[in-house]
Formats: C-alpha cells, sequence, structure tokens
C-alpha cells in the first residue's frame, strides 16, 4: 500500500521480507531474507532516498544500519511494553496501572517483547513479582478502543486523522470506524504531540488508547503505517500511506480532511470479490496473501456508508468467517 | 492506472507494449514487442481471465486475436473517423458536418485513421472531393468540448460519470473539470447508451462531444479509459479504471457518485514534487515516463478545490511549461 501510493509520485520501491511471497514483490523488487541480514540491508538501503517500514518487530539494529526513519529510537521504544508505558508516563499521558499498581485480578500478563494481534498474553489471578520478560498490567474497564494516526514531517508540522473507534475480537482488529463519535480529539492529540515531539518522530504513527468514561489510557504506539488508518485510502483528502512517504522524504505532509469511513478487515478467509463488489461502495483491497486462520488478508472499506450497505458487508464477512474450515 | 485499481481486487497484470520503458513494467509482467507479434498475443492472453487495451491504435486483428473486452468492433469502428462518423449518424446521434455538407471555410482534413492528439490534422480552404484516407469536417463553433464517461457491464447495466469539460491546447487535453455547469446530461446519456447497446459493449468508453449553444454534436468515442475521467480515481466512488475492470470481467459495477473535481494534466515537462504537493489537496500522479514536448507526464487530481488552490496549481503547471527548452 506505500507503494500504490508513492508510484504515482514517481518513486520506486525495493522491499525487504523474509518471505518470498510477499505481496510486496508486485509493485517493486523484493530481496528476500532475514532483517539482520547485513549484505541485504546495505543492498535495500543502496541509492535509496530513504528507508522504512511497516513492521514495529524489526530489529532495532537493522534499522539502524540502514538509517531508518523513522528513527530507531521510536521503534526502540516501541518493541518493549514496559519501556513504552515509562515513556508514556514521562510525558504524562496516563496508563493503564502496571506491575504492583495492579490491585484489581485477573489481569493481563504481557511479554515485553514481540507482541502482536494479541499474541504473548495471558490472564493472571496475581503478581508474581518483578519480571524482566513480562509487564502485568490491569484489565482495563475500556468503553471503547480508539486509535490516532499522526503525522509528523521533517520539519516538525504535525497532522491528525480524525480518532478512529475500534474492534478487535480475539486480539485482531475487525473494524474500525471514523471518526469515532464523541471522541476526545484535542485531548489525544496532546498525548500524540507530546510523544512525537519527544522522538523527534518523522512519519506516520499510531497511537492506541482506552476510554474510559470519556478519559484516556494509552496502551501503546505503532511507529509506522497502521491498520487502523488504512480508510484513509479513500475517506481521507490524503492517505496515511501517502502522508507517511511525504513525511519520510522531507515533502509537504497532505491534508487529512476526512469523510465518515468503515473499514472491515478479512480476516482467515475472503468473500468472493463478486459479492463484496456487489455492495455499493464497497473498496476492496486484497493483500494477496495466502489464507491462514487468524491471518489479515485484506479489508474493505465503506466511505459514508448507510446503514444497510454496512450490514450487508457485515453479514458477508460474517458469512466468510462461518464458512472457515475447522483446524 | 489499471493495475493500481486491479492489483486490490486480487488481479494480477501481464502487459504487452512496443517499449521496454513501459511504465506498467513496475506493477505487472511486461512483454515487450509490436501489437501484431502473434506469439506475444498469445502469451499475453495465456490464462488471463480477461484480455482488454488502453489504447485504442491496437490493431483490429491484434484485439480479434486475444479475444479483447471491449469487442473488437467497437475498436474498428473508432480507428475511422468516417466509419465513426456514419456510426453516430445512423443512431441519430447529431455530428458536424461532413465532406461536402461542409459549407463554411476553413474546415478541417483530418486523417481517418491513426489521428491523435490532434495530429494528422490541418486547415484547408475547400473540400477537394472524395478521398479515402482522409475526412473533412466543419470548423465547428463550439462554446466547449465536453465528454462523457460512461461503463457498461457484461450484463448491459450501463453507469455514468458527470459530464467533463475539457480544456485542449494544440491538441492536447490540458485541464478537465467535473461536472461541467449547467451540461445536458441526459442528452448525452441517451447518446451513449445509443451507441453502447449497438456496439454490445463492455468496459468504459469516453463519448467526445461539442457543445454549441447548448445543443451536443458528436465528435468522436474512445473505446477505453480516457484522459477526461482519470479524475475519478480520488473524485468518483468508484474509478474509470475500477469500473473498467469489473466491466471485463462481469463483475457488478461499481457506483458513480462524483465530487466535484479538476484535472491538470502535465505535460512536456513537470514541476518539482515539492512544490505540487505543497498545494493544499493536491493528488499527484507521475507516469514514469521520459519527458519529451507534448508528451503527458502525469496529471494533478483537485477534489472539491477552492479556487485559490486551483489558481495556484495552475501557475505552478505554467510555470514548468514556460520553462521547457525549446525544441
Amino acid at each position: 500500500m506505500l507503494a500504490f501510493a508513492g508510484i504515482p509520485l514517481g518513486l520506486s520501491f525495493r522491499f525487504l521480507d523474509p518471505s518470498p511471497h510477499a505481496p510486496a514483490a508486485e509493485v517493486g523488487e523484493l530481496l528476500v531474507g532475514e532483517y539482520d541480514d547485513l549484505e541485504l540491508l546495505d543492498r535495500l538501503a543502496d541509492g535509496a532516498a530513504a528507508v522504512t517500514y511497516e513492521f514495529e518487530n524489526v530489529p532495532v539494529a537493522a534499522a539502524k544500519r540502514v538509517g531508518a526513519i523513522p528513527a530507531a529510537t521510536a521503534l526502540e521504544a516501541s518493541q518493549d511494553r514496559l519501556v513504552e508505558k515509562q515513556l508514556f508516563r514521562r510525558l504524562g499521558i496516563p496508563t493503564p496501572k502496571l506491575d504492583d499498581e495492579v490491585d484489581a485480578f485477573p489481569a493481563i500478563r504481557k511479554t515485553r517483547r514481540l507482541g502482536y494481534d494479541g499474541k504473548g498474553q495471558q490472564l493472571v489471578e496475581a503478581w508474581q513479582g518483578p519480571d524482566p520478560a513480562h509487564v502485568l498490567e490491569e484489565h482495563v474497564p475500556f468503553d471503547r478502543e480508539l486509535s490516532l494516526l499522526a503525522v509528523r514531517g521533517a520539519d516538525g508540522e504535525t497532522r491528525f486523522y480524525p480518532l478512529v473507534e475500534n474492534v478487535h475480537e480475539g486480539g485482531i482488529l475487525r473494524t474500525s470506524r471514523a471518526p469515532a463519535l464523541d471522541a476526545p480529539q484535542a485531548e489525544a492529540e496532546e498525548y500524540a504531540t507530546r510523544l512525537l515531539d519527544e522522538l523527534g518522530y518523522v512519519g506516520v504513527l499510531a497511537l492506541e488508547l482506552f476510554d474510559v468514561g470519556g478519559s484516556l489510557l494509552a496502551n501503546e504506539f505503532a511507529p509506522r503505517v497502521h491498520n487502523t488508518g488504512h480508510w484513509t485510502i479513500e475517506g481521507a483528502a490524503t492517505s496515511q500511506f501517502e502522508n507517511h512517504l511525504r513525511a519520510v522524504l522531507g515533502l509537504p505532509l497532505g491534508p487529512t480532511d476526512s469523510r465518515p469511513s468503515v473499514l472491515v478487515n478479512l480476516i482467515g478467509r475472503v468473500p468472493a470479490a463478486a459479492d463484496v463488489l456487489a455492495v455499493p461502495g464497497a473498496h476492496l483491497h486484497l493483500y494477496g496473501k495466502e489464507p491462514r486462520p487468524g491471518r489479515k488478508l485484506g479489508h474493505v472499506t465503506l466511505v459514508e456508508p448507510a446503514e444497510a450497505t454496512e450490514r450487508a458487508l457485515h453479514a458477508l464477512v460474517s458469512d466468510a468467517r462461518a464458512a472457515k474450515p475447522p483446524l
């Protein structure tokens, strides 16, 4: 999706991915190998105007090697849940209770590193003392999950998309709705600004938040374009992908004016394309990945959808999921 | 642009182009060769769900060989200005005066075949009698040039985009504005419907019209996606590219609801990307072609532009043209 946004700007792309089946091969040169392969990293960066990443578990050393933007410092902070929460707190950004602060159980024990889509999490009944590999978090009784997509340019200019309301199931994002109704946009922007400025950040960043009775708690941030911002391709004046590229290349940012949009992820299995395209206004995005249970295979965006249209789309996607063979 | 629209639908692309530098190579497999190379045509069509074209001077025999959609009959009619005008007249679609009907001079002598962007045209002072290679057309004192983008599905369902007002200079399209103000949309749709139904057409078709005091005269049609519809990428609910693919693949058509948009072509030379992107809301599309005088190198679309924004864009594009080295 970065390449789709960038090729019309006159850019060409080279990718590094461990999988020879990476869909990016369709829209640029694909280097296949591990993220810590120094020779490949050097080939990746060779002659590039900028190097960026769209996966936050890229090794920090790799990001440093290629001089990635956003800078490796942001990546590093985002990769460790404890460091990340400590950063939030230092900046006065409220977070859930942690470790010995937790006073209600069950609470959630999370791996500090390499968590993704709810993996590496378990419910526990007591704090078991300091643990270098895990962090304990209170189970926040949130009303909803929100995310704020922000983009900061090389000159420090910062723009925001409207807060998005997200619904996860089994730790996997199912739907995002923009704008979230009656959302504390100013408060979220204030928190994101502190984070972006502290990190000297350049690019798109997603700040995930819990809304608890109108107050926000920061859950985590992702130093990259984000699934909860995929609706911006059709729903915003400039997509998160284009704005990320503009930022990392030192180009002027584009406007983030948005129209109400709903994004529905296609997980594990996709409905027939003809069925999706029969939903008026459905924008289908398939990623060209092999189907696998729990895998995000694509998404569908509706801009300014009528209620019936949205219902039709949800029914389709649910049917596809119901048809999923047991594993 | 067809590939950008199609890859997210799960499609992959193979292209045939005489140039090894064809930009399409970035987004699919490129076969390099002539359009009448039978072996390449067979390789092009091998295993394809559909074969289409986006250049109307493809040989009819080639379109037939690969079973192209839209069908070769549409291509054939569009390639000969006389046959095309006769077809319009048979369908009751008004056209400019032709050959011995022309009663005012200078008039325009046009090659019947292989005309493109105003090439193959000259002003003459008298009809010189029947000529198998040329047609004489009156110089229509039109108020404006309009085009209607239509798409017809495999099942005959037809949808229209709003009439577009076009400005050409030196025979080359400079700007398109959608919707054209106070335009005879119903009349244009009626004419296009006759043409589409007569041809049993499947895909996107552009009908170019002269508006003379509120009456329409058909100038020509293009059996393909069209430069005057490039604004639909951002300005319409479904782009002409996606709707063309939907049609030729027998998928449901998408809605053509549109927002007011202006398209400005980048011809011969392009402004610096940073300057274009500094224009709020400018959507830059560079085609990756070598600059050459008179060549369309890209376009910029503004959706719902403010007057000042539009002026800023036009100034930029004019400056780039003024900076064009003399040839």
